[in-house]
Protein backbone atom coordinates (compact mmCIF):
# COMPACT_ATOMS: atom_id res chain seq x y z
CA UNK A 1 0.00 0.00 0.00
CA UNK A 2 1.17 3.38 -0.96
CA UNK A 3 2.08 5.74 2.51
CA UNK A 4 -0.69 8.54 1.68
CA UNK A 5 0.38 10.86 4.69
CA UNK A 6 -1.70 13.86 2.65
CA UNK A 7 -4.95 11.95 3.80
CA UNK A 8 -4.22 12.62 7.61
CA UNK A 9 -5.98 15.55 9.02
CA UNK A 10 -2.81 16.78 10.85
CA UNK A 11 -1.11 16.51 8.27
CA UNK A 12 -3.15 17.92 5.39
CA UNK A 13 -4.17 21.04 8.28
CA UNK A 14 -0.02 21.91 8.36
CA UNK A 15 -0.01 21.44 4.70
CA UNK A 16 -2.38 23.76 4.43
CA UNK A 17 -0.80 26.65 6.43
CA UNK A 18 2.47 26.33 4.39
CA UNK A 19 3.49 29.75 2.15
CA UNK A 20 2.96 27.45 -1.25
CA UNK A 21 -0.27 25.99 -0.40
CA UNK A 22 -1.50 29.79 0.55
CA UNK A 23 0.00 31.51 -2.27
CA UNK A 24 -0.17 28.93 -5.21
CA UNK A 25 2.68 29.46 -7.61
CA UNK A 26 3.76 33.03 -6.55
CA UNK A 27 4.55 31.24 -3.01
CA UNK A 28 6.89 28.57 -4.59
CA UNK A 29 10.42 29.37 -4.72
CA UNK A 30 10.91 27.55 -7.25
CA UNK A 31 8.68 28.02 -9.72
CA UNK A 32 9.96 30.72 -12.13
CA UNK A 33 13.01 28.29 -12.56
CA UNK A 34 10.58 25.75 -13.14
CA UNK A 35 8.43 27.30 -15.37
CA UNK A 36 11.39 28.48 -17.89
CA UNK A 37 11.86 24.54 -18.34
CA UNK A 38 8.20 24.12 -19.41
CA UNK A 39 7.85 23.98 -23.73
CA UNK A 40 4.13 25.72 -24.98
CA UNK A 41 1.73 23.38 -23.63
CA UNK A 42 -0.89 25.54 -25.58
CA UNK A 43 -3.12 23.15 -27.63
CA UNK A 44 -1.17 20.21 -25.72
CA UNK A 45 -2.22 17.54 -23.70
CA UNK A 46 -0.55 17.22 -20.10
CA UNK A 47 0.03 15.11 -17.64
CA UNK A 48 0.74 16.14 -13.92
CA UNK A 49 1.80 13.29 -11.89
CA UNK A 50 0.79 13.91 -7.81
CA UNK A 51 -1.15 17.38 -9.03
CA UNK A 52 -1.98 18.45 -5.35
CA UNK A 53 -4.16 21.47 -5.20
CA UNK A 54 -3.98 21.82 -9.00
CA UNK A 55 -1.98 24.50 -8.79
CA UNK A 56 -0.32 23.85 -11.97
CA UNK A 57 -3.22 22.04 -13.61
CA UNK A 58 -5.06 25.49 -13.54
CA UNK A 59 -1.54 27.38 -15.47
CA UNK A 60 -1.45 24.80 -17.59
CA UNK A 61 -5.27 24.92 -18.69
CA UNK A 62 -4.47 28.69 -18.47
CA UNK A 63 -2.04 28.08 -20.57
CA UNK A 64 -4.61 26.80 -22.98
CA UNK A 65 -3.83 23.04 -22.76
CA UNK A 66 -6.23 21.25 -24.73
CA UNK A 67 -6.60 18.86 -22.00
CA UNK A 68 -5.02 18.35 -18.83
CA UNK A 69 -5.14 15.38 -15.95
CA UNK A 70 -4.15 15.55 -13.12
CA UNK A 71 -3.34 12.49 -10.69
CA UNK A 72 -3.27 12.60 -6.99
CA UNK A 73 -3.37 9.76 -4.71
CA UNK A 74 -4.63 12.14 -1.58
CA UNK A 75 -8.87 12.46 -1.61
CA UNK A 76 -8.23 15.67 0.32
CA UNK A 77 -5.54 16.90 -2.16
CA UNK A 78 -7.85 15.93 -5.19
CA UNK A 79 -10.96 17.59 -3.06
CA UNK A 80 -8.98 20.78 -2.70
CA UNK A 81 -7.96 20.78 -6.19
CA UNK A 82 -11.91 20.33 -7.37
CA UNK A 83 -13.15 23.46 -4.91
CA UNK A 84 -11.34 25.87 -7.12
CA UNK A 85 -12.30 27.50 -10.31
CA UNK A 86 -11.11 24.43 -12.98
CA UNK A 87 -10.98 25.07 -16.87
CA UNK A 88 -13.29 22.16 -18.43
CA UNK A 89 -9.85 20.73 -19.58
CA UNK A 90 -8.96 19.53 -16.38
CA UNK A 91 -9.60 16.19 -15.21
CA UNK A 92 -8.78 15.17 -11.88
CA UNK A 93 -8.36 11.37 -10.78
CA UNK A 94 -7.61 9.52 -7.91
CA UNK A 95 -4.66 7.23 -8.30
CA UNK A 96 -1.21 6.27 -7.49
CA UNK A 97 1.43 7.11 -10.02
CA UNK A 98 3.10 3.80 -10.40
CA UNK A 99 0.03 1.92 -11.25
CA UNK A 100 -1.47 3.94 -14.24
CA UNK A 101 -1.75 3.15 -17.90
CA UNK A 102 -2.23 4.55 -21.14
CA UNK A 103 -1.49 3.88 -24.02
CA UNK A 104 1.85 5.00 -25.82
CA UNK A 105 2.00 8.67 -27.05
CA UNK A 106 -0.96 9.74 -25.08
CA UNK A 107 0.71 12.98 -24.10
CA UNK A 108 2.56 16.01 -25.03
CA UNK A 109 4.13 16.83 -21.58
CA UNK A 110 4.33 14.74 -18.52
CA UNK A 111 4.77 17.24 -15.65
CA UNK A 112 5.54 16.60 -12.03
CA UNK A 113 6.24 18.71 -8.56
CA UNK A 114 8.22 17.43 -5.89
CA UNK A 115 5.99 13.79 -5.52
CA UNK A 116 8.87 11.90 -7.29
CA UNK A 117 10.76 11.54 -3.91
CA UNK A 118 7.57 9.49 -2.68
CA UNK A 119 8.34 7.04 -5.44
CA UNK A 120 9.91 3.43 -4.05
CA UNK A 121 10.44 2.22 -7.74
CA UNK A 122 11.87 5.12 -9.92
CA UNK A 123 13.17 3.34 -13.17
CA UNK A 124 9.78 1.51 -14.21
CA UNK A 125 7.83 4.99 -13.46
CA UNK A 126 10.00 6.27 -15.77
CA UNK A 127 10.08 4.23 -18.58
CA UNK A 128 6.01 4.51 -18.06
CA UNK A 129 6.16 8.14 -18.85
CA UNK A 130 8.14 8.16 -21.84
CA UNK A 131 6.57 5.71 -23.54
CA UNK A 132 3.22 7.79 -22.38
CA UNK A 133 5.23 10.66 -24.13
CA UNK A 134 4.35 11.34 -27.88
CA UNK A 135 7.64 11.72 -30.26
CA UNK A 136 8.92 15.61 -29.76
CA UNK A 137 7.20 15.61 -26.18
CA UNK A 138 9.08 16.31 -22.99
CA UNK A 139 9.17 15.78 -19.47
CA UNK A 140 9.28 18.44 -16.41
CA UNK A 141 9.73 17.99 -12.84
CA UNK A 142 10.68 18.84 -9.70
CA UNK A 143 11.88 16.25 -6.86
CA UNK A 144 13.80 16.92 -3.76
CA UNK A 145 17.71 17.02 -4.27
CA UNK A 146 19.69 14.17 -3.45
CA UNK A 147 21.86 16.10 -0.95
CA UNK A 148 18.73 16.87 0.54
CA UNK A 149 17.08 13.15 0.87
CA UNK A 150 20.91 11.01 1.48
CA UNK A 151 20.96 11.73 5.53
CA UNK A 152 17.60 10.90 6.46
CA UNK A 153 16.16 13.42 8.77
CA UNK A 154 16.58 16.35 6.15
CA UNK A 155 17.63 18.62 8.92
CA UNK A 156 20.63 20.63 9.48
CA UNK A 157 23.29 20.63 11.75
CA UNK A 158 23.12 23.13 14.76
CA UNK A 159 25.89 24.63 17.23
CA UNK A 160 24.94 24.40 20.81
CA UNK A 161 23.87 27.74 20.51
CA UNK A 162 21.28 26.82 17.88
CA UNK A 163 23.01 28.35 14.84
CA UNK A 164 23.07 26.26 11.63
CA UNK A 165 26.77 24.77 11.26
CA UNK A 166 25.94 22.89 8.00
CA UNK A 167 23.72 20.45 6.18
CA UNK A 168 25.10 17.08 6.71
CA UNK A 169 25.28 14.45 3.68
CA UNK A 170 25.85 10.76 4.65
CA UNK A 171 24.69 7.96 3.46
CA UNK A 172 24.78 8.97 -0.32
CA UNK A 173 25.15 5.77 -1.88
CA UNK A 174 22.88 3.69 -0.04
CA UNK A 175 19.53 4.60 -1.66
CA UNK A 176 16.04 3.58 -0.30
CA UNK A 177 13.47 4.38 2.08
CA UNK A 178 14.51 7.16 4.24
CA UNK A 179 12.21 8.82 7.35
CA UNK A 180 11.87 12.31 6.87
CA UNK A 181 10.35 14.96 9.46
CA UNK A 182 8.38 17.46 7.13
CA UNK A 183 5.82 19.26 8.88
CA UNK A 184 6.54 17.80 12.18
CA UNK A 185 5.25 14.22 10.89
CA UNK A 186 7.41 11.26 10.57
CA UNK A 187 6.98 10.50 6.65
CA UNK A 188 8.36 7.97 3.94
CA UNK A 189 10.50 9.58 1.15
CA UNK A 190 12.97 7.49 -0.67
CA UNK A 191 16.78 8.38 -1.73
CA UNK A 192 17.98 8.13 -4.82
CA UNK A 193 21.40 9.26 -6.50
CA UNK A 194 21.98 12.03 -9.30
CA UNK A 195 23.09 8.86 -10.67
CA UNK A 196 20.07 7.08 -10.51
CA UNK A 197 17.95 9.71 -11.24
CA UNK A 198 19.53 10.84 -14.31
CA UNK A 199 20.61 6.96 -15.43
CA UNK A 200 16.84 6.62 -15.87
CA UNK A 201 15.69 9.03 -17.95
CA UNK A 202 18.78 7.74 -20.09
CA UNK A 203 17.52 3.96 -20.24
CA UNK A 204 14.49 5.29 -20.80
CA UNK A 205 15.95 7.25 -24.60
CA UNK A 206 15.15 10.52 -22.76
CA UNK A 207 17.37 13.11 -23.34
CA UNK A 208 18.26 15.29 -20.37
CA UNK A 209 17.59 18.93 -21.89
CA UNK A 210 17.54 20.97 -17.94
CA UNK A 211 19.00 20.37 -15.03
CA UNK A 212 18.55 23.20 -12.65
CA UNK A 213 19.08 23.34 -8.91
CA UNK A 214 17.10 26.05 -7.79
CA UNK A 215 18.25 29.77 -5.92
CA UNK A 216 15.55 31.32 -3.92
CA UNK A 217 14.50 34.18 -5.92
CA UNK A 218 15.62 37.63 -4.66
CA UNK A 219 12.13 38.94 -3.49
CA UNK A 220 11.43 36.07 -0.84
CA UNK A 221 15.08 35.90 0.99
CA UNK A 222 13.43 37.92 3.64
CA UNK A 223 11.31 34.91 3.94
CA UNK A 224 11.79 33.12 7.29
CA UNK A 225 14.58 30.44 6.25
CA UNK A 226 14.84 31.35 2.77
CA UNK A 227 18.74 32.57 3.06
CA UNK A 228 20.10 29.47 4.23
CA UNK A 229 18.49 28.08 1.05
CA UNK A 230 21.48 29.40 -0.19
CA UNK A 231 23.43 26.97 1.46
CA UNK A 232 22.33 23.32 0.34
CA UNK A 233 20.69 22.40 -2.87
CA UNK A 234 17.15 21.34 -1.63
CA UNK A 235 15.32 20.25 -4.96
CA UNK A 236 16.36 19.44 -8.03
CA UNK A 237 14.72 20.57 -11.60
CA UNK A 238 14.98 18.10 -14.52
CA UNK A 239 13.48 18.47 -18.46
CA UNK A 240 13.94 15.43 -21.00
CA UNK A 241 12.60 15.39 -24.00
CA UNK A 242 11.27 11.93 -26.07
CA UNK A 243 13.16 12.32 -29.34
CA UNK B 1 48.69 33.56 -13.57
CA UNK B 2 47.06 30.20 -12.93
CA UNK B 3 47.83 28.04 -9.72
CA UNK B 4 50.77 25.69 -10.27
CA UNK B 5 50.82 23.50 -6.81
CA UNK B 6 52.14 20.32 -8.40
CA UNK B 7 55.57 22.01 -9.90
CA UNK B 8 56.08 22.50 -5.57
CA UNK B 9 58.32 19.93 -4.50
CA UNK B 10 56.94 18.66 -1.32
CA UNK B 11 53.43 18.83 -2.87
CA UNK B 12 54.95 16.69 -5.64
CA UNK B 13 56.83 14.37 -3.55
CA UNK B 14 53.93 13.90 -1.65
CA UNK B 15 51.19 13.37 -4.80
CA UNK B 16 53.95 10.48 -6.00
CA UNK B 17 53.08 8.53 -3.14
CA UNK B 18 49.06 8.05 -3.07
CA UNK B 19 47.82 4.97 -4.09
CA UNK B 20 46.70 5.91 -7.67
CA UNK B 21 50.30 7.55 -8.70
CA UNK B 22 51.74 4.59 -7.82
CA UNK B 23 49.52 1.61 -9.51
CA UNK B 24 47.71 4.22 -12.20
CA UNK B 25 44.80 3.91 -13.19
CA UNK B 26 44.32 -0.01 -11.68
CA UNK B 27 44.64 2.19 -8.02
CA UNK B 28 41.84 5.05 -9.27
CA UNK B 29 38.43 3.83 -7.92
CA UNK B 30 36.95 5.81 -10.22
CA UNK B 31 38.67 4.47 -13.23
CA UNK B 32 36.30 1.61 -13.95
CA UNK B 33 33.30 3.96 -13.95
CA UNK B 34 34.88 6.05 -16.63
CA UNK B 35 36.36 3.64 -18.53
CA UNK B 36 32.50 2.53 -19.62
CA UNK B 37 31.94 6.15 -20.56
CA UNK B 38 34.70 6.37 -22.90
CA UNK B 39 34.20 5.93 -27.07
CA UNK B 40 35.77 3.45 -28.54
CA UNK B 41 39.59 5.58 -29.88
CA UNK B 42 40.86 3.48 -32.09
CA UNK B 43 42.47 5.37 -35.29
CA UNK B 44 41.19 8.88 -33.46
CA UNK B 45 42.82 11.72 -32.39
CA UNK B 46 42.17 12.73 -28.49
CA UNK B 47 42.98 15.23 -26.40
CA UNK B 48 43.77 15.45 -22.89
CA UNK B 49 43.80 18.10 -20.38
CA UNK B 50 45.83 17.79 -17.38
CA UNK B 51 47.47 14.85 -18.12
CA UNK B 52 49.54 14.26 -15.13
CA UNK B 53 51.67 11.30 -15.09
CA UNK B 54 50.29 10.52 -18.59
CA UNK B 55 48.15 6.97 -17.47
CA UNK B 56 45.01 7.77 -19.63
CA UNK B 57 47.22 8.77 -22.80
CA UNK B 58 48.95 6.00 -22.76
CA UNK B 59 45.37 3.80 -22.59
CA UNK B 60 44.46 5.90 -25.42
CA UNK B 61 47.39 5.09 -27.32
CA UNK B 62 47.47 1.41 -26.51
CA UNK B 63 43.66 1.22 -27.75
CA UNK B 64 44.60 2.51 -31.21
CA UNK B 65 44.16 6.43 -31.05
CA UNK B 66 46.10 7.98 -34.01
CA UNK B 67 47.21 10.98 -32.00
CA UNK B 68 47.36 11.55 -28.52
CA UNK B 69 47.87 15.33 -26.93
CA UNK B 70 48.39 15.69 -23.48
CA UNK B 71 48.75 19.27 -21.60
CA UNK B 72 49.54 19.85 -18.55
CA UNK B 73 50.12 23.14 -16.52
CA UNK B 74 53.53 21.26 -14.18
CA UNK B 75 56.71 20.80 -15.77
CA UNK B 76 57.44 18.40 -12.65
CA UNK B 77 54.16 16.18 -14.17
CA UNK B 78 55.29 16.04 -17.76
CA UNK B 79 58.73 15.12 -16.70
CA UNK B 80 57.30 12.11 -14.99
CA UNK B 81 55.12 11.62 -18.27
CA UNK B 82 57.94 11.65 -20.66
CA UNK B 83 59.90 9.47 -18.22
CA UNK B 84 57.86 6.52 -19.13
CA UNK B 85 57.26 4.24 -21.93
CA UNK B 86 55.31 6.08 -24.49
CA UNK B 87 53.81 5.19 -27.85
CA UNK B 88 54.66 7.78 -30.59
CA UNK B 89 51.34 8.81 -30.56
CA UNK B 90 51.32 10.40 -27.88
CA UNK B 91 52.46 14.16 -27.57
CA UNK B 92 53.41 16.18 -24.10
CA UNK B 93 52.69 19.86 -23.87
CA UNK B 94 53.09 22.48 -21.47
CA UNK B 95 50.09 25.12 -21.14
CA UNK B 96 46.99 26.12 -19.33
CA UNK B 97 43.91 24.63 -20.81
CA UNK B 98 42.35 27.77 -20.34
CA UNK B 99 44.84 29.17 -22.88
CA UNK B 100 44.45 26.71 -25.49
CA UNK B 101 43.51 26.81 -28.81
CA UNK B 102 43.38 24.89 -31.81
CA UNK B 103 41.12 25.27 -35.27
CA UNK B 104 37.50 23.56 -35.13
CA UNK B 105 37.15 19.83 -35.46
CA UNK B 106 40.35 18.78 -34.40
CA UNK B 107 39.64 16.21 -32.09
CA UNK B 108 37.54 13.26 -31.45
CA UNK B 109 37.65 12.90 -28.11
CA UNK B 110 38.46 15.47 -25.46
CA UNK B 111 38.82 13.68 -22.14
CA UNK B 112 39.96 15.11 -18.80
CA UNK B 113 40.55 13.53 -15.38
CA UNK B 114 39.99 15.41 -11.93
CA UNK B 115 41.42 18.74 -13.82
CA UNK B 116 38.32 20.83 -14.02
CA UNK B 117 37.99 22.19 -10.39
CA UNK B 118 41.25 24.13 -10.72
CA UNK B 119 39.91 26.12 -13.85
CA UNK B 120 37.77 28.88 -12.82
CA UNK B 121 36.22 29.94 -15.99
CA UNK B 122 34.26 26.73 -16.84
CA UNK B 123 32.07 27.77 -19.42
CA UNK B 124 34.51 29.07 -22.15
CA UNK B 125 36.85 26.49 -21.73
CA UNK B 126 33.62 23.87 -22.31
CA UNK B 127 32.52 26.52 -25.32
CA UNK B 128 36.24 25.76 -26.83
CA UNK B 129 35.95 22.41 -25.94
CA UNK B 130 32.52 21.80 -27.69
CA UNK B 131 34.46 23.92 -30.95
CA UNK B 132 37.30 21.56 -30.98
CA UNK B 133 35.43 18.69 -30.97
CA UNK B 134 34.34 16.97 -34.38
CA UNK B 135 30.91 16.32 -35.39
CA UNK B 136 30.09 13.26 -33.48
CA UNK B 137 32.91 13.89 -30.86
CA UNK B 138 32.70 13.32 -27.13
CA UNK B 139 33.62 14.85 -23.98
CA UNK B 140 34.86 12.90 -21.24
CA UNK B 141 35.05 13.74 -17.82
CA UNK B 142 35.70 13.74 -14.39
CA UNK B 143 35.81 16.23 -11.89
CA UNK B 144 35.42 16.67 -7.92
CA UNK B 145 31.85 16.76 -6.78
CA UNK B 146 30.01 20.04 -5.88
CA UNK B 147 28.87 18.00 -2.75
CA UNK B 148 32.66 17.74 -2.50
CA UNK B 149 33.90 21.68 -2.52
CA UNK B 150 31.48 23.87 -1.49
CA UNK B 151 31.93 23.70 2.07
CA UNK B 152 35.91 24.60 1.26
CA UNK B 153 38.07 22.55 3.71
CA UNK B 154 36.76 18.94 1.92
CA UNK B 155 36.79 17.30 4.99
CA UNK B 156 34.13 15.30 7.71
CA UNK B 157 32.33 16.95 10.41
CA UNK B 158 34.17 14.58 13.25
CA UNK B 159 32.37 13.54 16.61
CA UNK B 160 34.52 14.88 19.49
CA UNK B 161 35.97 11.06 19.83
CA UNK B 162 37.39 11.54 16.04
CA UNK B 163 34.65 9.27 14.52
CA UNK B 164 33.39 10.72 11.20
CA UNK B 165 29.83 12.26 11.61
CA UNK B 166 28.90 13.14 8.20
CA UNK B 167 30.32 15.46 5.53
CA UNK B 168 29.21 19.01 5.60
CA UNK B 169 27.63 21.05 2.68
CA UNK B 170 27.56 24.42 2.90
CA UNK B 171 27.97 27.71 0.42
CA UNK B 172 26.26 25.59 -2.02
CA UNK B 173 25.21 28.36 -4.23
CA UNK B 174 27.90 30.48 -3.35
CA UNK B 175 30.46 29.88 -6.72
CA UNK B 176 34.19 30.42 -6.32
CA UNK B 177 37.66 29.80 -4.68
CA UNK B 178 37.83 27.30 -2.32
CA UNK B 179 40.97 26.78 -0.40
CA UNK B 180 41.09 23.26 0.33
CA UNK B 181 43.44 20.48 2.10
CA UNK B 182 44.98 18.58 -0.27
CA UNK B 183 47.75 15.75 0.75
CA UNK B 184 48.74 18.46 4.03
CA UNK B 185 48.82 21.26 1.70
CA UNK B 186 46.52 24.84 0.66
CA UNK B 187 45.12 24.05 -2.55
CA UNK B 188 42.87 26.58 -4.94
CA UNK B 189 40.33 24.79 -6.37
CA UNK B 190 36.76 26.36 -7.73
CA UNK B 191 33.68 25.33 -6.43
CA UNK B 192 30.30 24.99 -9.33
CA UNK B 193 26.47 23.97 -8.61
CA UNK B 194 25.46 20.82 -10.76
CA UNK B 195 23.42 23.55 -12.57
CA UNK B 196 26.38 25.38 -13.46
CA UNK B 197 28.42 22.72 -14.75
CA UNK B 198 25.87 20.83 -16.95
CA UNK B 199 24.38 24.25 -17.73
CA UNK B 200 28.14 24.71 -19.34
CA UNK B 201 27.96 22.15 -21.88
CA UNK B 202 23.81 22.59 -22.29
CA UNK B 203 25.13 26.40 -23.61
CA UNK B 204 27.85 24.72 -25.83
CA UNK B 205 25.48 22.76 -27.42
CA UNK B 206 26.83 19.48 -26.48
CA UNK B 207 24.42 16.53 -25.30
CA UNK B 208 24.68 15.02 -22.11
CA UNK B 209 25.09 11.22 -22.44
CA UNK B 210 26.24 10.34 -19.02
CA UNK B 211 26.26 11.34 -15.47
CA UNK B 212 28.03 9.08 -12.77
CA UNK B 213 28.73 9.56 -9.38
CA UNK B 214 31.09 6.55 -9.04
CA UNK B 215 31.20 4.46 -5.86
CA UNK B 216 34.19 2.65 -4.41
CA UNK B 217 34.86 -0.75 -6.40
CA UNK B 218 34.31 -3.74 -4.24
CA UNK B 219 38.13 -4.67 -4.01
CA UNK B 220 38.94 -1.83 -3.01
CA UNK B 221 36.54 -1.38 -0.18
CA UNK B 222 39.17 -2.75 2.35
CA UNK B 223 42.00 0.08 1.34
CA UNK B 224 41.65 3.36 4.28
CA UNK B 225 38.81 5.44 4.31
CA UNK B 226 37.58 3.83 1.24
CA UNK B 227 34.23 2.74 3.11
CA UNK B 228 33.73 6.61 3.90
CA UNK B 229 33.09 6.82 0.23
CA UNK B 230 29.93 5.46 0.28
CA UNK B 231 28.83 8.40 2.59
CA UNK B 232 29.32 11.06 0.07
CA UNK B 233 29.57 11.52 -3.87
CA UNK B 234 33.07 12.48 -4.29
CA UNK B 235 33.95 13.11 -7.65
CA UNK B 236 31.64 13.66 -11.02
CA UNK B 237 31.67 11.72 -14.41
CA UNK B 238 30.50 13.24 -17.44
CA UNK B 239 29.91 12.20 -20.94
CA UNK B 240 28.35 14.30 -23.58
CA UNK B 241 28.53 14.02 -27.26
CA UNK B 242 28.56 16.99 -29.97
CA UNK B 243 25.82 16.78 -32.72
Amino acid sequence: MKENKYDDAAFFAKYAGMHRSIYGLAGAAEWAALRAMLPDTAGKSVLDLGCGYGWHCRYFAESGASRVLGIDLSERMLAEARSRANPPAIEYRRAAMEELDFPAGSFDLVFSSLAFHYVRDFAPLVANIARWLKRGGALVCSMEHPVFTSSGPQDWDYAPDGTIRHFPVDRYFEEGEREAIFLGERVIKYHRTLTTIVGALFASGLRLTGLVEPQPPEDMLDLPGMRDEMRRPMMLLLSAKKA
